[in-house]
């Protein structure tokens, strides 16, 4: 990709994998008119369930269905894989979730509480026939099993289905990396990308949706944005964080349109907490230190956003509706 | 029952549904160490997904899994059935109230973007074998089939396996009746009871639980608390007054604890949202008065947690668990 | 006080200031048909604008015009003295925080950004002539140069023309220790009431509202309750125990009626935030050490409350309005 | 101004005044190392209090002083004219905003409650005396009195001595008109500009702060916008409009650093409130017809960011500190 988003250091993969531990995996189900997926993020692979990730998340336009952010807003961490699929699948995926925990935790639902899973949609109905909810938990179980250190971009996994810009959407991602006393750290953002009108579309600061035609005119749609780091930052300051996604998107030119669920999850995976600790003793940036963390989140967004597309090849789905891909188009 | 709990007059069942419209109905799942079901409330019985009800809702604790509060915060209403079940559930309900739009709607997930399911939960895990998922679809059918103007109240529906202040908990409701410009309009609130220590309950003032016995000391759980009103108010409105529900929990002795997923949802059946108009012509409440409305969420809430147990009989499930009924202790 | 509130071990003192380092002080402003005041909550005696505490606020209800509660909730901390003071007089006791934290800090305003006053405010129009807008910036300062380990309770300082439940209010305090991993902590709320009608008031599960006479039927007031602890628990926890309060409130009878503003704001002394360190160290408290705090939280403002009642004398103001003493009807 | 922000058609005068009955005036406070001053905005010139204004607002960044916010966000109104100024004159304005509506209303903290003044502000410090506190209660009742249709833009009035992206910053504003069932609807933004860094600047698309010099690297500061509209919306509506100012203010570079405090503030002439009245009978705007009011809210804080630069003159100021005209730039 020749095009610059911001001014800071991309990390060697430009993906979120690059904050060490994270793996992405995707189960793409696509069948003629069936166009569909799963992409499942894991922030490490050792007990997330005991060993739990501080975690934040921002609502831009809670137009969506996603699950489990009323629990990461109260309590700052999440407990589980976190899942991308559908927006009707969203139930399937929850409890795929839930028997893929309860079988590597036989505390939970009996004496250490339940689980939340963390489930994030957007609406693929348009290329795909969404509701036949052909996503079954296996599905989730190959997403999950898939992970790993890299993954691919555009129309795969969960991302699959999705329109943006009315163009061809899907799965986007970047990360950037910089210092603070001497040590380096890593913010990268996945993004599955469902929204926007062609004619708002922004590239790099050229509003190319102007000029290019081929594009539907509208997708409502809607945006998943989960941002990673390894820097120690707190939840309320992840949650500070996930709200800058909000202005890498609009660097693309979206204006959260009113069917635009616009979901931001971030965690880190630094000062895990210890189920079994009774005091914590994390590391954690002072507010004044968090600047490079607010400039990658918009910087890994808006890049993750264009990647998402440019990575995305044409693709006719359901009742023979199509999207073009950007690549094709510049 | 021969406590009082407030002041206001009650409604003609002392039940949500005496809220004109608003229907609730149960499926018990019980068989052993299975000790679980689901309720669904039904806003009004018409084409809900065209004709939302304006809604609210307020967590107080978010220790929980609920599906679909982003959205009535966003929005401002809800479109389908609330449905009840426990907490590894969530999933399976999830797909179940899809399932049931969509085959009323042939627009959702294609013209008419996709449906947000209300799927409110607690943890049953004590007396219910939680981990097994006996929930099926089916279930969730059955309790919306069921929903009717009267309806049991105690251990049924999601409240089969629900503890509540160390004794058996369960379904609960309670109403008031209130006038206001010379008409009178109803508040009325069903709540799911799961949470607190025995020896914090309070009945009525009376802190009984300091002197009973028989209780567990402690339940690790939550509680689900749901409003309805035909009196017109809005989104915002029915926010504020879901808050007050605090008030009448805490009444009880409820501290709110660390685990106890303490969520509210209120809706309004007047000033229903057709979708195909553009302009919508409410008639709403002035903030002034809403003084009975904050009020008799207080009371019901209070009343519907105690009549809660004092419906549910002593019940043994999974594991030779036990809870004993509040009515046989008192 | 020969009142129950709760079962947990009160402090020495029973007042906020059993929290090491806190200290209140008033500056009562009384003269016929003024009868109003200021009191200051000083987290520490140190250089509060260098050495921040951890803090959490939570709006009940925000028909309210307190200053400082959005930076606290974005920034998670406090960094002037708490002043408590009457709605009209939130901007002077503003200024004179600003004039208080600018001589004291040459860097506010010029290479140190700004200060972040926080005033807290009820209405105490009906004993008062808050028309009058009598406060002036020297009786903040007075109250800040007053500030002890111990302080009056009653009709004093921000407390002075207060009504609470019909009867007379003012400024009330308690206190609650606790032990955890072999170490003992204190959590203190200092409540100011004005709030409630007379027919609703508990006293310790006593309905005592029901049978008393010579109150006033309402107070259209609010209530503000600070908590201060030594334990070392985040701002997204303070914000938790926040919410806990209003249990307490509702135990005393209180059904958060419209006008009644209901702010809480907490702060930890603990893990002081050194504005000079890029990364902090702080011990924190797992989620699940958090209930000790949460039960304190509704004991203290319980009895908080009650207590401001039972301190406060009849009190005859503006207009000849007169407030009697809950100390006189028992 | 020659640069294209958007695609929506502008209201006659491109500024908030567009919105039928809304006033802006100024008082600028000017004298060699002060700089700085007071903007009003006016709703209606009406009595404000008894016909209160629905509105909502949007926390972007929490990192400020402004007062007010919480109560609109709980009862969705406004009651005042909105003031702006300097961070540490919040306390001063509102006093003078309480005195102004005091003057107007006797029922004022006698029987008809106290009163919410809305004031809203940035840092001014590197250009002017903050420290010296020079504004005065009279400049706000200046700034209200010079309330007119029309008003400028630029170094006037609270953005006398604001700085933005390292140049001269202040006020500025747009409008933009669409129509809905046959019917004209106008929204304005105006704002007040003191935030970003030089070689983030975008304008229009163009990144232009990559090649300009002779700004200085960074502003710690903030942006105030303020949006009004004659388009029936609700006071939930208006609290979704005001997110999409986010998008406005990224489209320009912003990244929203740590501090910069970004408060948006809306609300609707229309549908206003009489306090007279038990019952309200608005007319509202379904929720799909909002997407206008999105795009407006995106395109007027773009365009309003912008406008303030290029009408801001270039200053010098307190201890020579000097901010440059974007004019003279480009």
């Amino acid at each position: 990709m020749q095009y610059e988003f911001g001014i800071m250091k991309k990390g060697a993969k430009n993906l979120i994998t690059d904050v060490p531990g994270v793996k992405v995996g995707h189960c793409t189900v696509a069948d003629g008119e069936i166009q569909s997926g799963v992409t499942a993020i894991l922030p490490h692979t050792g007990d997330l369930f005991h060993e739990k990730c501080p975690a934040g998340m921002h609502v831009i336009n809670g137009f969506g269905k996603s699950a489990g952010l009323i629990q990461i807003d109260e309590l700052g961490n999440i407990e589980t894989p976190i899942v991308l699929t559908n927006t009707l699948s969203v139930g399937t995926a929850f409890t795929a979730v839930v028997r893929y925990m309860i079988e590597r935790n036989e505390g939970i639902g009996r004496d250490e509480g339940t689980v939340n899973p963390v489930v994030l949609e957007c609406n693929d109905g348009f290329l795909s026939d969404i509701r036949g909810l052909h996503i079954k938990e296996e599905h989730v179980y190959r997403a999950i099993e898939a992970a790993d250190d890299t993954f691919e971009l555009g129309a795969v996994g969960a991302g699959r289905g999705m329109s943006c810009y009315g163009l061809k959407g899907g799965i986007g991602s970047a990360s950037r990396v910089f210092e603070c006393n001497g040590q380096t750290y890593t913010l990268g953002a996945l993004v599955m990308t469902n929204f926007g009108s062609l004619k708002d579309l922004i590239i790099s600061g050229d509003k190319a949706g102007k000029r290019l035609t081929g594009g539907k005119e509208e997708t409502k749609g809607s945006c998943i944005m989960v941002l990673a780091t390894d820097a120690p930052v707190s939840s309320r300051q992840l949650r500070r964080i996930c709200n800058r996604a909000q202005n890498g998107l609009a660097r693309t030119g979206g204006i959260t349109g009113g069917g635009s669920g616009e979901i931001v999850v971030g965690f880190s995976t630094a000062n895990k907490l210890k189920t079994s600790e009774t005091v914590w003793h994390p590391a954690v940036f002072n507010e004044n230190a968090l600047e490079p963390l607010f400039r990658a989140a918009v910087e890994t967004v808006e890049e993750g956003i264009i990647s998402s597309m440019l990575n995305a090849q044409t693709l006719t789905g359901v009742d023979g509706h199509k999207r073009v891909s950007l690549s094709e188009l510049i």
